[in-house]
């Protein structure tokens, strides 16, 4: 019985101390941390091989906490640890004190797990539900290609699983044998506004895991000596590849009746309340008076890491790369497309940086991260995550954790599946790269259902940002050629940071060579002039190169910028400005709110008086056979550019 | 075998059309489309009971075609049935020439299915995957309050299946017990890139909607009795209050093994390839060599419809709701959040209009859509969806296709989970409300995993375009306080198409009466002056509120708008801005591209010289205790505003 006792007295001391360290922040969610005491105490205290002091030790065991807001039990067992907490590699030991911190400004305690604020021991920033599971498997991937024997617990809630990405995540697992993750359902009944449903009862989530392929614990999540049984059957691998949960059975705010039941949720009891619920919790009678020294309470530290060479040379360049893989013919035809190129950059990655990873949709062979699955040196590092993109940006924030490099690919349109995994991945500080491929109108045939048009526009939102290192918290690229997207793919994997680039579907032109140059935040001019400055990126700049010709002709020396990066060099573009009598014509294939809207913030900061005339699509667009028909459909044909150009300058475009 | 017989050989009939029309359009998904000729036939030629005349009578039994991509099947089989076709009320007979101008820009044939250009038989937009199984259960939800004998059929694809908002809609229909909605799953085996993974083989759906609680029939998808008896079934509910699934094993490029296997995912074959496609089909031999007329093909028609009557009467004032629900305190005490006046807007809006319904996230308790919930005159129409954000926005698309007024909320944190799902309803012409509470950053003690940041910048893309019915493709609002959240509740209500309204969690002071006017488009001047015009909306018309008296002492006289809507009156605010030098501020508690943004849009639209000053959180925010903690974090503190307002005229704030 030592254990038991042991763990129960280590329980509710923790719990003792989530009630108050939430009393004293006003807020937080004591209730679903004392559904957690137990369950935290066995993890923490024995059964996972890590290091307070060295909270990211690559062989340690990790526990992502999916449901974030039951942070105040991890917050209590590391104080009692003294484990180190702080930014960067500021670190120092824990200790009671911080918690009397919990949600201040300047706390390293916040609201919600957060490792980029402060909390090493976490590899995500999790509280908004349904993500930490995929995550979870990110690190499972990283750890078995890395050969680290490595196991990975993820803790969710019941009212959370109803989550579609939890899935998903459950899916991936069983598609990749990912047996060294272990999710915990702590199913204690209680969502925020009411019961959990019965469709996420302990019963049925254990038939929907056992359907998937899962063997399923079904534990009381309060006996010490059951869960660690549970967790040992995961631990010694009894179930072979057949991937493994455990359901535990709980109750939300455990040993304080007076704060069980539904309206407790993220609330804190204080005063004669609290009182009340400390004094309960003393006479629960499972745990001793005081905490017990045992050996069953013995924390085993992870193996000895020795670390593995990454092997990184310089890549080469687009043409010598198409050379090598066959594609000498399209190289000759002086066309290709941009998801090609990405496509090809990617294989080239994979060879000189193995870290670098590619997560497919279900379309690789659209966005071409198929010729880095097709690979069989790269295939190992090839993840095929099916049509379930939120699981996917997940499992990318999960490698990033682990230090891999992810590239993430399918069309745009359904990369804003993902905006609330894509946010945390953000705020996790992940090193995720996202390729949204059929950007924009020029897929035309398939009509709007895969066209991306409002996504240039939520990810502007991030350039707008500073993330915790100080960077934009995304950069945002648009290559408008094969030589633009094959270097713009090798700088996303230099930059330490998220990024996203637009691919479109059709050929294009090289506007480009091997001596043009691409950095984050540049752009380039490609035709000098100096009565209107046309700023373009992507396929529109082929578009816009259509008109400079008819406006010559109407006696309009244009300048055509391809503004191929958000955030870009203001000043110069300024400049560039005032070089064109500050007549700006700003042209893009998607709706308002993206490049024009940049453009604008620019002008209107620096107060000059120049006119901006923004076209892009401003109306819900259809099908069309052609780029030439949805072009002209949305009034974004090189006519309707060289007459919008002509009418900015007052003169009529022949 | 008549029913046999016949069966094949409309279905080849119809095969074939979906060849020769991907053919002459070059694109398409013909092989999708042959692996469902005999569940489409037997579906609309004897199962649905339906008017091709009247593709919207509203008793008809509906199919919603989740795998979008597959809708040549669907176009052929109205084609053969001259079923209507057209834009609005402009309906006119479908013919097999319009088969051929398949995805053009000026056909009513779209490349996916879409309501709103041209084809009423849908009720939804589809293509994006994994939303057409919410929509049906909206529909059926409705069906089952209006008291219609109404059945919804779903087809969805195995590959799609994958993604998790299926898994959500399956919970949602479990949970509402909705035996009126048929989930049909089209097991084709293979997706676009690869084969389907085995967690979603026939097998393993099955096992996985019987953990559900769903009873499955497992079924050959090209066997019309087969299919005919599992679609009996469900119409004489044999299985009572257990909702029912369709497991269709089906072949991808059925009757043409030339196009079968991997590879032909969206490809039309064309030339000798086409021509030996129509041979194997011919040379099925399970189809009779002509389509051969039988009573077994009889379309049976819906119940008469007689009209429900709609109440609608005028809504009382805010004032008057809050006294009539027992809020007299808090009217009297001056302060009242926004996010409880939308509650109170809502149950007020449920008395008036019939058709109004609430749908919750589980945080009803914190959006105050439960005081809709707690209502028993309203109860039936307030539709829990716990926590699947993707599932409750496509159940309001359902829901409003079927003629109610869906007002989806919960934390803009979360509204951000369903950017697809919204896009989508919004290119179904969707009448779509989303209220989004706990907006930028005043929640505080949270932290950025509740705040919703980036979500203006993704809603004001949707302000820049128009929708089908030439209106703003979605009108973003952001109330001040509890008088204009009230009042725009209203308004939400009253337009048709889909608008987003941002409400904040702390309560705050009333700065209108009953007296004032908000309408969609609209701004209010609440300070007029003549130095400076700040701009700005939401939580933080209070904090620049603080600041004129101080920019007075200063001697700057500003003006403050509070621009409570996107789009708004530009004219009105270039007028404003003249009027106070051409000096700009704006200033919102969220990442940029929002409201600073569509002001600068304007401005430099205009080319006037105006210098605009942006004020939004510029670097990823954490948790605070309070308001003025983290809005001094953020630099949006009233202290930091006046400063920077002082700062543009070149005088120091006291």
């Amino acid at each position: 019985m030592a254990f038991d006792a042991a763990v129960h007295t280590k329980a509710i001391q923790l719990d003792h101390m989530c009630l108050d360290m939430c009393a004293g922040a006003g807020s937080g969610h004591p209730t679903s941390a004392l559904s957690l005491g137990q369950i935290v105490t066995v993890l923490l205290y024995h059964s996972m091989r890590w290091l307070p002091d060295h909270p990211r030790y690559p062989t340690s065991d990790r526990l992502v906490l999916s449901e974030g807001h039951a942070v105040p039990i991890i917050y209590a067992a590391l104080a009692d640890l003294g484990a180190a907490i702080g930014k960067g590699d500021e670190l120092r030991r824990m200790t009671a004190d911080d918690l009397l911190t919990l949600r201040e400004a300047d706390s390293l305690l916040d609201g919600h797990p957060s490792p980029m604020e402060g909390f090493p021991f976490f590899d995500a920033a999790t509280g908004s539900l349904g993500h930490g599971l995929s995550v979870a498997a990110g690190l499972a991937v990283a750890a078995r290609r890395d050969g680290l024997e490595k196991r990975i617990y993820c803790i969710i809630g019941d009212g959370e699983a109803r989550e579609g990405q939890v899935a998903e995540a459950i899916d991936f697992i069983a598609d990749h044998t990912l047996t060294n993750v272990l999710p915990i359902f702590n199913c204690n009944g209680y969502g925020q506004a009411d019961k959990v449903s019965p469709q996420q009862s302990p019963e049925t989530l254990t038939a929907k895991l056992e359907a998937a392929g899962f063997s399923v614990s079904d534990t009381d999540g309060h006996d010490p000596d059951a869960i660690r049984d549970a967790f040992d059957r995961f631990i010694k691998n009894q179930d072979g590849d057949r991937p493994m949960a455990v359901v535990a059975r709980t109750v939300k705010g455990w040993g304080a009746p007076s704060l069980q039941g539904g309206g407790w949720h993220g609330k804190p009891p204080t005063g004669d309340l609290l009182a009340k619920a400390h004094e309960d919790l003393n006479a629960t009678g499972v745990g001793l008076t005081s905490a017990l020294v045992s050996d069953d309470l013995k924390i085993y530290p992870p193996a000895e890491h020795t670390p593995a060479d990454v092997s990184t040379t310089e890549p080469m360049g687009l043409p010598e790369a198409m050379k090598q893989y066959d594609m000498e013919q399209a190289l000759k035809s002086g066309k290709f497309a941009t998801r090609k190129a990405y496509g090809l950059a990617l294989r080239v990655l994979g060879h000189v940086n193995s870290d670098v990873y590619a997560l497919d949709g279900d379309v690789k062979n659209s966005t071409f991260s198929e010729w880095f699955a097709d690979d069989e040196d790269l295939a190992d590092r090839f993840l095929e995550c099916k049509i379930a993109e939120q699981n996917m940006f997940s499992v990318a924030s999960g490698l990033s954790a682990a230090g891999k490099i992810p590239f993430c690919s399918t069309f745009g349109k359904f990369v804003i599946r993902g905006c609330d995994q894509i946010e945390m991945a953000i705020n996790s500080g992940a090193n995720i790269k996202i390729v949204g491929s059929h950007s924009g109108i020029s897929l035309a045939a398939d009509g709007p259902s895969q066209m991306s048009l409002p996504d240039l526009a939520w990810f502007r939102s991030w350039t707008t940002v500073r993330d915790h290192r100080g960077n934009p918290a995304c950069y945002v690229l648009q290559p408008a050629d094969a030589y633009a997207a094959y270097a713009l793919t090798m700088r996303m994997a230099e930059h330490l940071g998220a990024c996203y680039m637009r691919t479109v579907r059709p050929d294009v032109e090289f506007i480009y060579n091997e001596a043009s140059v691409f950095d984050l935040g540049g752009l380039e001019v490609l035709t000098e002039g100096r009565d209107l400055l046309i700023v373009t990126a992507g396929y529109m700049v082929h578009e816009c190169n259509k008109v400079l010709d008819t406006l010559d002709r109407a006696g309009i020396d244009a300048t055509l910028v391809d503004l191929y990066c958000l955030p870009f060099d203001t000043e110069r573009l300024l400049d560039l400005a005032n070089e064109n009598g500050g007549n700006i014509l700003t042209v893009e294939d998607n709706y308002g709110g993206g490049l024009g809207s940049a453009v604008a913030d620019a002008v209107t900061d620096s107060g000059d008086a120049f006119t901006i005339e923004q076209m892009f699509v401003r109306k819900i667009p259809k099908s069309a056979r052609n780029e030439e028909d949805i072009l002209k459909l949305c009034g974004l044909h090189h006519t309707n550019i060289a007459r919008k150009a002509a009418g900015m300058l007052g003169v009529v475009a022949a």
